[in-house]
C-alpha cells in the first residue's frame, strides 16, 4: 500500500469532503448546525430495538486527526486547494455529541444521536458514525430477538467465519453480548472486550483420528471439560456411544458436559440424544444445538419439544441475516442562518415516511411510576421541558385520533451527553453493565412489545410544539417550491 | 482497553486453540495436514461466483504471530500450561497455501483455497480465512451480477454507512471493483487500494442553504465537475430547474455531468428529467440514479425504458442483502498418519450435499480451443495430469448419466502456488489487473450461465479417481459405524 492505514478520518463518502470543501470556500464551514441519527423501520419487524455502537464510534471521534498520509492522498486525487488541504490538517473535533447509550432501547423515527457544531466538521463524520450505529445496533437487535425466545437457556455466539469481513465479527458479537448472548467463539473479542469465550472442538478433531471414539478419548486425556461434537460420521449410531464410552472410561477424570449436534433434524435427534444419554445416566450432561439457527428456528425447536439446553448462534445473528442493514440516515434538522439564528431545516419526499422532523429535539422515554412500564417515548425541541409536567398529551403523530394523556410519569432523556464541544464527558460503561441495563430496559416492555411475530407498536409520539412546526415547514416549503415553479 | 488490538492471531474460534492444545499434547501437531475451503451453494441464484479474499488473507498469514498481548490474554483466561504458550509464542508460519486468484471465476464444491502444513497451524487459521473469503466473494459476485445487467454503464459503490462495520466498508467496496464496479464513495477505500473515487454532494448542502437554486450556485461557484443531488424538495418542479438555472448562469466555467436521483418512482421521473434535460439543450448531461439499486431493480428499470446513465449503488452490493453469507467451510480432506502415509479423510451428514469430497485435490477449468468458452471445471487429485490428455471424460458427481467427452481443450489449473512452506512465493496483481481480468473471465462463459435468473448449472465435475475414492471412503465408514453400533 503506497499509504498507511493510520486513521478512520478518510473513512467517509467522498461527497462529504467535497460539500466540507464548499462550506469552506463559502465562508459557512463554521455555521452551527444540527444533525440527527434516525431510521424509519425497525428490523426484522421487531417491536423494538437496542442501541449499540457507541464504542466505537467515541473511539473514532476520539481519534479524528487528518494524518500526513490522509494529506498526501487527497493532494495527488482531488483538486482541492493547498490552503482547504491546510485548513483540513489544522481541523480538531468541538462538536457536542448526544446519544442514546448502549443497551437502551430505540425506536424508529425518533433521533438516537445528535451531533451539534461547525457545518464541515458535522457533516464529514456522517458516514463512519452511520455505518458504526447501523450494524451495532441491528445486531443487538437480533440477539435481545434471540434471547427473548430462549427464557434462560445458555447462548453462545460463533458467526466469525460468516460475519462481513473482520470488524463486523469482533464488533458485532460484543453487540450481540448486549442483547444477551453469553459468550463468544471469537478469541480475539475475548482478549479486546472480555467477553467470555467458549469453543470445544470440531469435526477436524474428529477426522484427524478418523474416528469417533479415538478423537473423544484424545480430547478427554487432555481437557477437564468437554463438549463433543457428535455428528461427524453418524449422530445416533457412533457419536453419542462413543461419547459415553469415553465418558464411562474417564470417570471422575473429566466433567462430560456437553455433546454438540450441528445437523440433521434437531427435534428428533435431540429427543433420540438425551434419551441415549439419560439411559446412560448422564442426566447431567447438556444438549449444545447449532445449524443456521435464529429467533424464528429456535421457537419451532422449542414448541416441538426439543431436548436442547444450550444454543449455538452463528450465521443468522453476525450477519442479521433477514434483514441485513438497519438504514439509519443522518439528517440536518437545524442551523445557523446568515444573522446568528438558528432555524429548522427539512427534506421532503414523495414518501409520505420518508419526510424529516426539524429542529434539535430530546426524546423522553415515559414510564408509569405504578408498575415500571414504558409508556411510550415522547419527542420534543431540545429546550423543553417535560420531565416537570404533570400531564402528558400524547398522539401518535400519522394518526392523530390515536392518543392519551398519561399522568403519574417518569420522563427520562434518552440522548446523554457524550461530547461537550469536542471533550468527551460521558465515561464508557464496562460492557457487563451494558449488557444489564440492556435486560432490564428490555424486561421494561410489555410483552406485547417485545413478542417476536407481529408485536404491538410502540408509541413514539411528537410534542404538539414539533407537530406544528413540522406541519409549518412543510407548508412553507411546498408554498415555496409551488410559486417558483419554472 | 487492558489488551493491545495488535494481531489478527487470536480472531479464531476458541475450539481452534482447544484442539491445536490437543494436538500438541498428543503429539501429532506437526503431523502434515491438507484443509480445503469450499461453499456448497452459489450465492443469490447465480450461475458463478468471483473469487475476492486472497489480498487480506495473504496479509493476515504474513503478520501470524502471537504477540505478547495475546499470550498474557491466554495466560489470564484459559488453562493452558505454559509450555503450550510457550509453543504458541514460537510458532511461525510453515504452511503451502494454494489459492484461486482475485477476480477468478469459482463454482460450488470446489476447493477455492487449499492450506497444506503442520495439523495445528493449518487448523489455527480456519476461522479468519473463513470470514475474509466468504464475505469478499459474495460481495465481488453480487457487483459482477450487476455488472452483468448494466452493461457498459458506469457503476458507483456508495455502500459504507450501511456495510457491517468499517472493514466491510473498505474490504467490500475493494471486491465490488473486482467484480466491475467503476468508483467507490469511500475515501479511505481509495487512500489504501487506489480505487477511483465518486461523490459530490447530498441533501445536507441544499438543506444548509434551505433551497436549491442557492445551493448549486454555491456548489458550482467552487467545483467545476458538478452533478446536482435534485430531490431534496421536488425533483421535477424544484430540482431539476434549479439546476438548468444555475447551469446556464455558470456557462463554461462548469462542466454540468448530471443530475442525481435518489428516491420516487425511478423510471417515471428519469424520463420526465430526461425530457427537461433535453428541451434545455442540456442533452450531454447524464442522470444518476440511487434508491435501494440491484440487478434485480436496475433490470426492471432498463426493461421500463428509464432514462438512466449512472448507477450508484449501496445496501445492496455491500451487504450481498438477499443472501448476506456464502457459507464456505473448510474441510479436512487429508492427513498424515502413524506411519507418515497420508491418508483421505471424510464427513459424512446426513444431508447429502453435506459429505465432503476427500484427497487433497486441483481444480482445472477446461476451455475449448475453438471458441474460447469454458466447458466445466474438472476435479482431480492433486497429482493427476489433467493439462495433457487429449481427451476427457466429465461426468456429473451426483447424476453421471450427465455427461460428455472433451477434445481440443486447454486445462487451466484454479489453484495456485501462494506460500510455499510459509514462504511468500505470489506475487500480489493490482487491483485494476485484476479488475480486469474478472471481467474476461465472465466474458469466457456462455450467457447461459451469466444471465441473473434461472442460470443453467456450469458443470463441476470430479475425475473418476476422486469420485471412486469417495464412494469408497463413504463405504468404508458406514461400513465402520455399523460395527461399532453399541
Amino acid at each position: 500500500m503506497k499509504y498507511a492505514d493510520d486513521s478512520l478520518v478518510l473513512h467517509t463518502d467522498f461527497y462529504e469532503l467535497n460539500m466540507m470543501y464548499t462550506y469552506w470556500q463559502q465562508g459557512i464551514a463554521e455555521r452551527n448546525a444540527v444533525f440527527e441519527v434516525y431510521f424509519r423501520t425497525l428490523p426484522f419487524g421487531s417491536g423494538f430495538a437496542v442501541f449499540a455502537g457507541l464504542e466505537h464510534v467515541v473511539k473514532y471521534l476520539q481519534d479524528l486527526k487528518f494524518t500526513d498520509d490522509d494529506i498526501a492522498y487527497l493532494r495527488e486525487t482531488t483538486p482541492y486547494p493547498e490552503a482547504f488541504l491546510t485548513y483540513l490538517k489544522d481541523m480538531a473535533f468541538t462538536c457536542t455529541v448526544r446519544s442514546a447509550v448502549e443497551g437502551d432501547l430505540v425506536f424508529n423515527n425518533e433521533p438516537i444521536m445528535q451531533v451539534e457544531g461547525p457545518l464541515a466538521q458535522a457533516q464529514l463524520v456522517e458516514t463512519a458514525i452511520l455505518n458504526m450505529l447501523n450494524y451495532q445496533t441491528l445486531v443487538a437487535t437480533k440477539a435481545a430477538r434471540i434471547r427473548a425466545v430462549v427464557g434462560d437457556d445458555p447462548l453462545m455466539e460463533f458467526g466469525t467465519r460468516r460475519a462481513q469481513e473482520t470488524e463486523a465479527a469482533i464488533w458485532g458479537t460484543r453487540a450481540a453480548y448486549i442483547g444477551g448472548f453469553n459468550s463468544t467463539s471469537n478469541v480475539r473479542a475475548g482478549k479486546l472486550f472480555g467477553i467470555p469465550i467458549s469453543g470445544t472442538h470440531a469435526h477436524a478433531l474428529v477426522q484427524a483420528y478418523r474416528d469417533d471414539y479415538q478423537a473423544f478419548k484424545a480430547y478427554a486425556e487432555v481437557n477437564h471439560d468437554v463438549t463433543f461434537l457428535v455428528d461427524t460420521y453418524d449422530t445416533l449410531r457412533s457419536g453419542v456411544p462413543a461419547a459415553i464410552k469415553v465418558a464411562r472410561e474417564m470417570g471422575d477424570r473429566i466433567d462430560f458436559q456437553a455433546v454438540r449436534i450441528d445437523s440433521g433434524d434437531m427435534a428428533y435427534i435431540s429427543k433420540r440424544v438425551r434419551q441415549q444419554l439419560d439411559e446412560a445416566g448422564f442426566t447431567d450432561t447438556k444438549i449444545v444445538a447449532s445449524n443456521d439457527l435464529d429467533e424464528n428456528t429456535i421457537q419451532s425447536l422449542k414448541m416441538q419439544g426439543a431436548k436442547i439446553d444450550v444454543w449455538g448462534v452463528g450465521t443468522k445473528v453476525i450477519t442479521a441475516y433477514d434483514h441485513p442493514a438497519l438504514g439509519a440516515v443522518y439528517k440536518l434538522v437545524s442551523i445557523e442562518d446568515e444573522t446568528g439564528a438558528m432555524v429548522d431545516t427539512i427534506k421532503l419526499s414523495s414518501n409520505a415516511e420518508k419526510v424529516s422532523t426539524p429542529s434539535k429535539k430530546q426524546v423522553w422515554r415515559i414510564t408509569r411510576h405504578s408498575n415500571g412500564k414504558s409508556e411510550g417515548d415522547y419527542i420534543a425541541r431540545a429546550e423543553e421541558e417535560v420531565a416537570g409536567l404533570d400531564e402528558l398529551y400524547m398522539f401518535h403523530p400519522s394518526y392523530p385520533y390515536i392518543n392519551k394523556t398519561v399522568r403519574d410519569f417518569d420522563a427520562r432523556p434518552v440522548l446523554r451527553l457524550i461530547f461537550d464541544q469536542g471533550e468527551q464527558v460521558y465515561q464508557l460503561p464496562n460492557l457487563s453493565d451494558i449488557r444489564e441495563f440492556c435486560l432490564r430496559s428490555v424486561d421494561s416492555l410489555w410483552d406485547e412489545y417485545t413478542r417476536v411475530l407481529n408485536p404491538q407498536e410502540y408509541p413514539v409520539d411528537l410534542s404538539q410544539t414539533l407537530w406544528d412546526n413540522k406541519m409549518d415547514l412543510i407548508k412553507h416549503v411546498k408554498t415555496k417550491v409551488a410559486k417558483q415553479q419554472l
